[in-house]
């Protein structure tokens, strides 16, 4: 479980410096708490966060759950695509967030084929 | 743990489809990222989401402990409420926020009684 | 593991309290749903929610992957600190958001805490 657990950790920790960029944007743009809204980049920021959080809440079970079924060093591997899928997706939405297509497919495909990988697991351990 | 897997599995996904319908909404009522709110409509399926989010991050921890202390078929069963919990919340809010209660009600009290059972699993283990 | 479930489970069941008072909130500062600000201190609460579901989403697979790796009790007893910690920031939020400093400090340093130590743990496993 070692690579598996190597890509959990990655995860965990881009995502908590995207929440360091956060507080770095509420200070820069001026957006003081509890707001979360006032200026489009602070937005920018926060939504990639957000969107990050609302993504690893999937990834992880889905990582941690193929991993029972496949290789766990080929699965640590699919979820690799989903860490430089999310540095797009903070690059692309940071400049435009309509150029934050190719972060969000680099991030999607991989969760999607985790998901399937558990659902063939199952299908082959329950029947 | 193959039952538990499939519960977990299909909550991934139908929260997955819930994010899809958010991203669906945005276009349909106009509203553009980061934007997260202007249209009433919008706003009702991204509240679903966010929702389920808020409830998925107890979900998936309380299923996975309380399958190490009862019967894992057992306790998918429960889950499997929490899942048709969530499809009544959708239907509910969709139509008019104040019809969410009986969805939100099936999809906490699994939440609870999967809860309770870690707690009554702990008690036992530690005492 | 009994340790570090008691500890998960204490998370949990303090994030979900939280939610109930933003549940609360929203009735006594009149939020009507789907809304998400409005009112000053609903906004208050509804951010304690968020920050601790954006700290539990990290702290949970940090939990337990650091109980693969280092003794589950001293694990458990890393993870106690931000229970703690999470309850100051509720306090300090509520009071002056600008006094949610020392909770927040007190929830992140356990969890930076766990992060290394799955790190120095896959470093002694993988090489």
């Amino acid at each position: 479980m070692a690579w598996v657990h190597l890509v959990t950790l990655l995860a965990l920790v881009e995502y908590l410096i995207f929440g360091m960029l956060v507080g770095n944007a509420r200070s820069i743009y001026g957006v003081k708490a509890p707001a979360t809204s006032g200026h489009e980049m602070f937005e920018r920021y926060f939504r990639v966060q957000m969107n990050t959080l609302e993504l690893l809440i999937v990834f992880v079970p889905a990582l941690w759950m193929a991993a029972a079924y496949w290789n766990p060093a080929l699965v640590a591997g699919v979820g690799a695509v989903f860490l430089i899928g999310r540095l797009l997706y903070l690059r692309g939405y940071i400049a435009d967030p309509r150029a934050r297509s190719l972060g969000f497919l680099l991030s999607s495909v991989p969760i999607v084929a985790l998901l399937l990988g558990v659902g063939v697991g199952l299908l082959r351990t329950l029947f």
